[in-house]
């Protein structure tokens, strides 16, 4: 399995449990956040696990299951570079769909000791020109 | 100069020229591109040079000047990962400013020769929640 298969995996599991600290732990001290919603950055792992901890617990009893495809990784003797499209899907405790979306994932991964941790993260949705509204559903052609 | 400055450096001059062929002489031939821009990715260079081609020939007279902000590299053997904040102000021929937005910029470079390419290039705005609208303009507290 390649890193980046390796973090998509843990961070799906993670945002499943809800899990802050297995969230947190994929992430360097240092980590740089272009995140798709609200702000330009967000600097270290205080700010990205305060981030997790408010979105987890603003879910209260619904799960999020996220799926990945095109899943890509590029790696060099200490540096990875993956890419991704994730459909984040939250679901009620009875199982019903109750809203999905996608984004577009670029993780940048060093290595640290026996694994890799991400250095910097990029999420967002590509801009309809007119509207300037985000293209929240995935299509392979727009 | 670090190869993220030397790009940046490098795209600006680019753009400002209009000159499609030094803009793609930046890309590796198998680029993916998550543009801010209406496409979820473009694969190519064949892709990434017929956008250029639309944009510099939809500018007619216009010129579009890029500044860069916030730039960082993080440079490994073999390869690389850049940030910076980007803002394109587009100026008429008299030097009118006829319009400005920012994105957010990651690009991912890999040892070329002497010098380095990029292999994928990542840029949004972030997303208002309530809106699902782009922000378009940079601050650096949202």
């Amino acid at each position: 399995m390649t890193p980046v298969h390796q973090f998509i995996e843990s961070y799906c599991a993670a945002v499943l449990a809800k899990d802050v600290q297995a969230f947190a732990a994929l992430y360097d001290d240092d980590v740089e956040v272009f995140d798709m919603w609200s702000n330009w950055s967000q600097q270290g792992i205080e700010a990205w696990r305060g981030m997790a901890e408010q979105w987890f617990s603003s879910l209260e009893d619904e799960t999020v299951v996220v799926a990945a495809n095109e899943i890509s990784c590029t790696e060099g003797a200490d540096l990875c570079i993956g890419t991704a499209i994730l459909t984040y899907t939250a679901r009620s405790t009875s199982g019903e769909t109750l809203r999905s979306l996608s984004n577009r994932l670029t993780v940048a991964m060093r290595r640290h000791g026996d694994g890799w941790q991400v250095i910097h993260e990029h999420t967002s949705a590509p801009i309809h020109h007119q509207t300037t509204k985000a293209i929240l559903r995935y299509s392979r052609d727009v």
